[in-house]
């Protein structure tokens, strides 16, 4: 969709300066945008770039100086605005309506009628696909499970039997929900599965990556709540309940029956232990160790493996760097003492 | 399925104490059962647990003693006998034979006439598919493929060509098994492949994990034994050779011609260099790194990256803890020093 | 297909010794190989398992001198001799030109007639399939896809839409190209998605592994490179650019605009923080973590978690094993000072 310098400014409350009339067709980075292209500048850096930049229309902060050929929209939060403008430049045109004939939905499942359906999509007895909801194709949707109103799953999602997914969701490809937890007892010479008769909920306006594995409960149900966001690849085991707008970065895996608290911060490849605990608005690094049973508590960052907190963790770093110091120094001490040893020998 | 505590009773050799007739029909945990859930008690903190909990029947030890509302049933292993349990409450009904209309099975496919098969699964040229198997919808099964009886394949599953999964297996959804291993020459400027012409044969009563991907072998097989047990994203490169009821959690990855004896233990998100060895009944923890051509003995528990001995990974984390105290040590024998320098040339 | 010794000889230029007429049937290790099987002969220890090698026809070194039954083909490099003679050993039969009957392909897009194209894979508006291109069933093809000629797509790949593969790529089962990159703007109580509208090029020659995730930009194009391999389960977030003839080890990530050069080779579980940069013919060891924005120069080789060159990453290692050697030195000096300290009192 094209729209205006005039209408751009309108949709983001800014200022306008230079041309209003100006047809922007598509948003890019600041040193790739050409003529028809919004971009926007935040920060120092980008003020340099700034300088070379073609864009047609730049989204700036009200202290921003440097002048150009473009037209320029003053806000206060430029990232902001540009997001705000994205919505409106890349309008999703939602699917229309539709039901592919090679879908086989049970005919005791429910899919309201304005939903799209895609090709080769299996839905399950008794389950209840909500309104306007998007199934891409090729999904496979279980007997019983439940997707709230809008959400989107996109091709190659496996919901298993009976896991609920709330409203506006949005579900990426080849990801798995539901699958049975990893649970087993030991039996002398054997393992014995320990049955996974639980469930999955998933809350409202969550995004799932691609490839995830959220697996059911033992027990009740592995719980994700309203808002949080998932990248790609990340797994949660059995009976792990996450609280409102936690994020988690890619391949991170939290073990059986880990809590985490809204609004938390999990970096990429970190592991959670077992039963491990993060309060709400904590912040976990990168490719972190949570120990089994460990307690991180409310606004704390931790780091490293096994984690602690990040001045600590930067200590010990530092800490490290200074052993060859530290070794050079002992080395010292032990010649001077020598030297006073011999000094005091050649007295007595 | 309900059962009365008589009949719970039964199941798990138990001795009952209070209404043998109350009718329990489902589990949960202690905390959150009702008046018709089954709960168990193991360990102290359960039996701290217990008083509150609104059970209508508990599984507990001989040595339980507080008093409720609960029927009990006492056995020498709770959490044993409710597995037990389990089975029967949550008796799976396995879906009758049925093949479905859209499922595409080649001609020289051979599947037997009690399996299930679902929609828009796909079995190649001359695979065999055993009595009573059950493949999901969505299921892409290669030419030539064996699985052997009773085994079951959730949505999604790939099973490239010629590779043979054994009875009993439970094969969870998007997994991958077959696809070729990373093996590249490199000529100077680019990677040619490494044909990779072997297969890969996987054990009976084997579960894989969700999107889990086990590479076929560049020449011969890679082998999962017997019983052993994968958690889901977990990686298993070509020519490994994994034992017999060997555990894996989640996001581990095995590198090329590792060999993993029977009965090992290996935690989450750990790393297996090329050709390392981990003998029968090792335990390598979580988020462990062990390195090409390592080989850790048998029975051997090892932790950190690179691995070691868990008390020599102890007590590597202690050393490290006590580097400030180190350090302030030094800084008084250095003082302690200087003073006796002074001291020493005063009197020359 | 099965080749004379005489034939493998042409194939490879080698010189053979002993039976030019012997039939080779298949390729097998040099440990398993049977009288119908080729095998190759590399390094010292391989020398010494030839003696027992049962093998038809071996690939050997000018410098080879065991005696054996086998028939012997001289060539300066026997792997890479192998790999040749491989390919013609196992031709892979190309699948002829065939559309199966349940392809959904869309009436807009344009589909070379001689791909092979399987059943239940669902081809999208606009989209173009080269010549010669074969997609497996089960395959997901958005809208606007572009695929080069000559392309391996396995089962239930996804690729979003608009995206563009190049000539000659294999893709594995499972791997997912165009998700939407992980970007969200937190608005102070919610996290709001920032629109993913660039799209991912990847490059001619190019193979990723099973269950793969390599996701959309922001804005502009995730890059990869021509000749680039990507083992299983890797994750490659918006806007990385990969360079050419890069290879990545299995369950690495990569962060958001991670920069990578031609011909760098990234070990397993690798993680790379965001705007990092990572150098032509860099070299980064298996889990190591790469910290956001660092740069890791060309040719450079570094490992640990950060990263940091090799050979100070081994002597960070060498040191913190010397830590109990410090630490009882610092006792000695302490108690060598007590007594030089005592001795002076002594005497005042």
């Amino acid at each position: 969709m094209s729209l205006t310098v005039a209408q751009i400014a309108q949709i983001c409350q800014g200022t306008i300066e230079g041309d209003a009339e100006r047809t922007i067709s598509a948003a890019n980075v600041l040193a790739e945008a050409g003529e028809t292209d919004l971009a926007f500048v935040e920060g120092n850096k980008a003020n340099r770039s700034a300088e070379q930049s073609r864009a047609g229309c730049l989204l700036v902060a009200p202290s921003f100086d440097v002048r150009g050929d473009w037209s320029v929209i003053r806000v206060s939060d430029p990232r902001l605005a540009f997001v705000s403008v994205l919505h409106h430049l890349y309008a999703q045109t939602r699917p229309e309506a539709f039901i592919h004939a090679t879908a086989e939905i049970a005919p005791t499942a429910n899919v309201a009628s304005d939903c799209f359906i895609g090709a080769y999509t299996v839905i399950g007895d008794g389950a209840e696909i909500a309104e306007t909801c998007q199934i891409a194709n090729n999904c496979a949707i279980g007997d019983g499970v439940r997707v709230g109103p809008g959400s989107v799953l996109h091709p190659h999602v496996t919901l298993y039997h009976g896991v609920k997914v709330g409203a506006r969701a949005i579900l990426h490809a080849g990801c798995v929900v539901g699958a049975d937890g990893f649970g087993f007892t030991f039996t002398g010479d054997s393992y014995k599965k320990f049955p996974q008769v639980g469930t999955v909920e998933i809350g409202d306006d969550v995004e799932i990556g691609a490839n995830c594995c959220i697996d059911r409960a033992a027990l009740g149900a592995t719980r994700i709540g309203d808002g949080t966001k998932l990248d790609n690849l990340v797994h949660v085991a059995h009976n792990c309940v996450i609280g409102r707008h936690v994020v988690i970065a890619a391949q991170t895996g939290l073990s059986g029956s880990v809590t985490v608290g809204d609004y938390a911060v999990i970096g990429g490849q970190t592991g959670v232990g077992e039963k491990a605990t993060i309060d709400a608005g904590a912040v976990i690094g990168g490719k972190a160790g949570i120990l089994t049973g460990q307690h991180i508590r409310a606004g704390e960052a931790v780091w490293g493996i096994p984690a602690r907190p990040l001045r600590q963790h930067l200590k010990g770093l530092a800490n490290l760097a200074k052993l060859p110091e530290l070794k050079a120094e002992i080395i010292k001490l032990r010649r001077r003492l020598g030297e006073l040893e011999a000094q005091q020998q050649n007295k007595s």
